[in-house]
């Protein structure tokens, strides 16, 4: 008798050594004598694949894509094969695959790859034949055969998707911390796990900084409605469940805060202010791959303005280079980089219908005497820069301003 | 213009790390520039092989043969594509392949899985459009896409297999020695390099201990009379040319002689004369999976003999077990285990039409007051155990007694 059948999703800390694979294998294990069926998505062992990105680095500074995508992938191999070995030594019947096996199916965007389409028949056959499926994460293959893996949380992307695509009960992604928090529990020890978050807080949540789940495997989640659990392979605690929509008892206004210390703030002074130029700064640095995230014009005055964007740091030198150029070029001023700055936002579904969250935010900060450099605002978040120091004291004081400790 | 096909294969050793992989690719691309196609197959990097085995033992101690070769195929995935990175660092074109994308189809005897055939488009168009090809050495795959591995010395079988499948113009064993020598040169210093030896030399000589090249690739390269040509990754030197007649100037009786001191020798004393005890103490162990090596059963008296054979050190404790489980079924005496022995041999296709080698080979045993224990002769190889001390001097005293340092 079917009792239904989860997917679930293993990251790299959770197989990091042989024990923890071992740990995982009873977990699973112990799902499956519920009568469960699993499909069991698995990461590369620990630090396995930025060693093998350092691997490549030495022998080819620009290694192929192509290439990069061969050697990455072998890194989830390892995994499935020896979790399989774990719960075949726990005497249940369980079978790995590659990407390429289970035929996973993208395109040919090496390292990031998008995928097409799925064929589950492999992996329905194993799971008829009462077997505890093992697939490796992260990666697909082409239509030429060719192996793909897909960019940065890959493995909760081929999680979500086959769970969408199998038609599973439910999506658990285990992780090392026990779910969502209203903000970095390191940060403010007040901060609380969330029970229930939508699909968009938790996008806006993951392109602020939080570093639980990649946007990308979200909003597959969200286009698919497929729930997500989101919980702790350490422990059997319950975890944050990703929703459509949270059933909340009461309205919340703010669900989480996010703090992000990556990120360079760069002012392109006495911009000459005609239509185009701002187009042409970030036409320019996107044609160079450079990714931008907040972006302000203050005020223009006599015909110039200044014009601030925040980049990651590890994109900085790369935007330093090329806005000088493009600032040269348009005829501003001078370039100001800033790396002394934290980015503090809040983010919440409930703000959409709630005037005067903004203010909240602004007040809180004031009060604090903290000074607010920049602005930004969604649909479910407002951002603020702010000087980097400021950035513990931000996070601690908007968590009391908005009671999430409650 | 096409100036020929060169299949080359790099051992472990030859890729075992950052500078070597280099290296190889700088020989490759040498080939290159003199206008050949290539076709590169590659072994695992060093030791990964071994550490593989290690991390799976750790996790279950008989791991499924099926997991074992989607775990260990990871080895050579990673060589082949860190290859074509240092390939393309050199300005050419290259594109790896695994067991699976080039289409080595074999059974599903996995971790000894025999090729049925090779699919050989793949890796013609890649030749075509100009590219090196490289492939992933020791595995394959089934018809139902599961990935086998070949069994050890597996790369060579891949290198011989493809060669043949490609017409290949020559077959290229790349090793961390200069070519097969007459005997071992960290035994016997006038040892010399053999410039040519035929497949059934090399066969006879692998199956004695000789750990250049493992008999199963060489069997194939007999059977499709495909040339060898071994030689070593480090240097220029011309190696050995394994090939189906030696073309000499004169006739060798002796080509090459061989030491394995990695055997144990049983003795089943006391041994009821009756047809068919023999037969059933090594179907016994065969079916035990104990591989036996040389047999000698030695003069009968008084209706009860003494069966003598040797088998690997490192299936003796098996051995052990179930010869004593047998010699008490068929009521013989007590079994006496030696691991006191060494096992000296002369290989040499001109020994099937000379007689007196055998006992050139036992006056210079005896000459040097060395006792042999048993005797055992195949059409080209003559083999003695005797006591382990006595190994290196045997050697030394058989390659004097047929003048192979001239």
């Amino acid at each position: 008798m079917r009792k239904g059948l989860v997917v679930q999703k293993y990251g790299g800390s959770s197989v990091a050594n042989v024990q923890r694979i071992q740990n995982v294998a009873k977990r699973v294990v112990g799902y499956r004598r519920r009568g469960l069926d699993l499909v069991v998505v698995v990461s590369a062992l620990g630090d396995t694949t930025d060693e093998l990105i350092a691997l490549a680095n030495q022998i080819n500074s620009s290694p192929s894509e192509r290439e990069m995508d061969m050697l990455l992938s072998t890194g989830e191999q390892i995994s499935v094969a020896l979790l399989a070995m774990a719960i075949h030594k726990l005497g249940f019947e369980a079978i790995s695959f590659t990407g390429t096996q289970v035929g996973i199916l993208t395109d040919s965007s090496h390292t990031r790859a998008r995928i097409i389409k799925i064929n589950t028949q492999k992996v329905l056959e194993a799971l008829r034949s009462g077997k505890i499926v093992i697939v490796a994460g992260f990666q697909g293959v082409t239509s030429e055969w060719d192996i793909t893996t897909l960019g940065r949380g890959g493995s909760d992307l081929t999680a979500v998707a086959l769970a969408k695509e199998l038609g599973a009960d439910s999506c658990e992604i285990y992780t090392d911390v026990d779910g969502i928090y209203t903000t970095d529990p390191r940060i403010e020890p007040k901060a609380k796990k969330i029970k229930e978050i939508t699909y968009d807080e938790m996008l806006e949540m993951a392109s602020l900084g939080a570093q639980v789940m990649q946007a990308r495997s979200i909003e597959v989640a969200k286009k698919f409605n497929v729930p997500i659990h989101v919980r702790s392979s350490f422990n059997n605690n319950p975890g944050t469940m990703i929703i459509k929509e949270a059933e909340r008892m009461e309205d919340v206004l703010v669900s989480g805060i996010t703090l992000n210390k990556n990120e360079v703030k760069f002012t392109v002074c006495d911009v000459p202010d005609r239509s185009g130029v701002a187009a042409r700064i970030f036409r320019e640095l996107s044609s160079f791959g450079v990714n931008v995230d907040m972006i302000v014009q203050n005020v223009s005055h006599i015909r110039q303005t200044d014009i601030s964007f925040t980049v990651s740091r590890n994109e900085a030198l790369r935007a330093a280079k090329f806005t000088k150029k493009v600032a040269r070029n348009v005829g501003s001023g001078e370039v100001i980089e800033d790396n002394d700055i934290a980015r503090v936002s809040i983010v919440g579904v409930g703000m959409k219908s709630h005037a005067g969250v903004a203010a909240a935010m602004f007040e809180a900060l004031a009060k604090n005497k903290i000074n607010i450099e920049m602005i930004s605002t969604s649909d479910i978040s407002i951002s603020c820069i702010i000087k980097k120091k400021f950035g513990e004291i931000a996070v601690r004081a908007l968590h009391g301003k908005f009671n999430l400790a409650k």
